[in-house]
């Protein structure tokens, strides 16, 4: 499946070198024929798989259960909550046919699955010994999107949807599992590597039946932001529509209230986007699919000592759970060099008959840190070697994003600010005022309650109208 | 979600019992408002990833790739190959329309990934460099099933379907792959303690498309096998019809041989229903979602120190890699006992007073077997006490499948034969000699080249038309 013609745009024409990457580093094949939909090719889907991993560990180790409901939603299901239809009708595929004949009722395929769940939630809510409840699926959901398309970010197959939803005795608890969501996806995050903004979507921006969104934005190298997470308070609008109830201590039947929180395979555009540079991949180690790559640097003299010594050193890394390959293609090393520095590969190691002799391999991290290190008790300091190398991954997007961050006092600063990044200006909640700051910039308000240590939590006069404002975060977003 | 009211039907009732178990033992919920979809609970999710993950590791460890296409196929590359169309017509959902809009082409949901996949082939195959491509997903898929519909077994969305593809240079590589893959399906069936049956198809009932299909069976309580495994050799069917080939060391241009092969959740079915007894279900020790449960036996003095020596034990335990509960719950033992083994969890271990003084617990495994253990060492004898339970399953699995495996010389002793189970005949391969069978047993000619150690590979006459036959199998199916 490799073609290594022609060379990877410079990163800094970021829309050319992010569709070219994906396929050089056999990520997304684009040329499945229906707009919209791509294909995973295995490599690609090593990253999905360890950085899902990641994903399900949080949620199974914060007492959530893996579960899985129906792709199709009956029509007269799907059409109960008012608001959810509202955001939802443009953009939802319909099956109206099995075989040759028309459904008497049609099915959605789910854009999520509310609507699938809350009923079943009505079935098992009795008591308040039944909750919480906490329950998440990785599923494919289905938006019929009209808009331009762009793999692991704008799809008509989102294949990779974590969806969480859990029911709760009470509103406040059902805020504080919005807190603990947020708390989960910053840690997944930081095991990518990524900082994220946190923030408080405009009621106008909420989720279509929600009290409140929350949501998670990475700042990607054009200056836009791409939403990688959300988690909403649903309050009481499903429990009241699909009546889900529980007996309080009085005897009395109560509505729970709900959340739902979701992350999708942007999260993997994010990884791609935030650390990537001009020769490929940089992936973080915990989700790259190779995590070491060992060249054997073949000479005449010593060929099968070379070989067998990367093969042991293969075998030795692996048995503490490292993902290794040994590149022993009849290339030449700068063309493996090329090969695995596209695809991200952390930690490249050198053996050679030199290396041989001198009890050393040569290591070299994907982001040019060279190091000779002791071929003895070698297996024991690859951890340390990774983990420094994902903490510098780490501070150079901290600082790549801090560094975009722009405190605007004014609308025309705002104007220059979001055209690199993103512009945090004092703002009064009014929706006009609002409108008017986006009409100015091109750019969207993200939120407010910004959550990030680079944006303080300044108040101060709106820069539309003046009136007593608080810190809001404006970006350009995809 | 939990209910025990009232009481599991006997084994010996299988189709209500079946029903029953699912519930009780919380595999699936059956009430969601849709025919043929089912919803997994968290518990029966649970069972299906550890199953899952075998099968995944045998794949990834046999040179398979796993990836991801998407599910919804256009019309126009579904109904390229005319014998798949025949095969599916009548049961292919279709997507018409998106939103508010009709689309151009209807969209198909995938009933499995042919058309989905082989347009990529074509794509990804230039050279005899680029084969054998070996690659599998785990998927959903879907058949609009107007037939009877029952959970894991015929459903309407398969959750669950592992399907591997394959493209190969010659034939005799194909068909060779088409044995590994039985090879792997009986290693997997084997780990799930149920012994198969796999025959060749007959070729009217070969899949749409395929030279030839090897099937795999096994037989469930009511006499009646399940199909639990297919592969298939697909010759240059598909490669014709998607243009796969690939140059030779000539320089010709050669299609590429392929074959299928897969699984579904009915691999769940069969665990379900060969191992279970009139308490509910008893699961293989490598899928079960718990495989130890500890339960704390409280009596007024020492109950804080039985508490911690159960958790103490849990953590050990843990430490080795099994997966385990402790059961603190205000309950009577005997009301524990009942909840686990409905579940089928593998071992219980009881701990109380009288085994913290005397250094011991009281350990059951699910079929039965009582045991005193030394509580120092416990948790290096956990895994010989699971192997052993194991295998106890497989023999008696294997000794159940045997007793009703019947050689019969006439079709009056295949009619006798297929009331409680399979019966093995000679038979010459004519269609005609085959309906007459099929016709007065009611039940179906599964299969020739049949590959089981209790069935011998006779040949004899054919038990209606006397001429020349060989041993075929034939049994009533789901």
């Amino acid at each position: 499946m490799e073609d290594e013609s022609g060379s990877l745009p410079p990163k800094s024409d970021f829309s050319a070198w992010y569709n070219d990457v994906l396929w050089r580093a056999e990520i997304m094949d684009v040329r499945y024929p229906v707009k919209g939909l791509y294909v995973w090719f295995p490599f690609g889907f090593g990253l999905r798989r360890h950085t899902y991993t990641i994903l399900r560990g949080l949620l199974d180790g914060s007492g959530h259960d893996e579960t899985l409901f129906p792709l199709l939603i009956p029509k007269t299901e799907f059409m109960k909550e008012a608001e959810h239809i509202k955001g939802f009708e443009e953009e939802v595929y319909w099956v109206t046919h099995g075989g040759l004949t028309e459904l008497d009722v049609p099915l959605a395929l789910r854009p999520t699955s509310e609507t699938a769940m809350y009923p079943m939630f009505a079935l098992w809510v009795r008591s308040h010994a039944d909750l919480p409840i906490k329950i998440y699926q990785i599923v494919n959901t289905f938006r019929y999107e009209t808009k331009h398309t762009r793999p692991l970010i704008r799809l008509r197959e989102i294949t990779s949807f974590k969806e969480a939803h859990t029911a709760h005795a009470t509103w406040d608890e059902a805020a504080a599992q919005v807190e603990t969501a947020l708390s989960l996806y910053t840690q997944f995050y930081d095991d990518l590597c990524i900082p994220v903004i946190i923030s408080r979507r405009p009621d106008w921006d909420k989720f279509p039946g929600a009290d409140y969104t929350m949501a998670v934005d990475a700042l990607m190298p054009d200056g836009r932001t791409l939403q990688v997470g959300t988690a909403h308070h649903l309050g009481t609008h499903f429990s009241k529509t699909f009546n889900i109830t529980y007996e309080d201590a009085t005897g009395e039947q109560q509505f729970v209230s709900q959340t739902c929180y979701g992350i999708s395979e942007r999260c993997i555009a994010a990884a791609i986007g935030v650390h990537g540079d001009d020769r490929g991949l940089v992936l973080p180690p915990k989700v790259a699919p190779v995590q070491v790559v060992i060249i054997p640097i073949i000479m005449k003299k010593q060929a099968e000592e070379v070989r067998a010594a990367a093969e042991a050193l293969k075998a030795e890394l692996e048995a503490t759970g490292l993902r290794v390959k040994v590149d022993d293609r009849e290339l030449r090393p700068g063309a493996k060099y090329y090969h695995w520095e596209m695809r991200g590969v952390p930690l490249r190691i050198e053996v050679g008959p030199r290396d041989l002799a001198a009890g050393t391999v040569v290591a070299a991290t994907r982001d040019g840190e060279k190091m000779t290190l002791l071929r003895a008790g070698l297996a024991g300091e690859i951890p340390s070697v990774l983990a420094a190398f994902a903490g510098r991954l780490r501070e150079q997007a901290e600082a790549s994003l801090t560094s975009r961050i722009v405190q605007a006092e004014s609308v025309d600063a705002a104007v220059e600010a979001t055209k690199t990044g993103i512009a945090v200006v004092n703002w009064c909640g009014d929706e006009a005022c609002a409108e008017a700051i986006e009409k100015e910039t091109n750019a969207s308000v993200l939120g407010t309650e910004v959550r990030n240590a680079h944006i303080g939590k300044s108040e101060g006069a709106c820069i539309v109208c003046g009136r007593p404002g608080t810190s809001t975060v404006i970006a350009r977003t995809y």
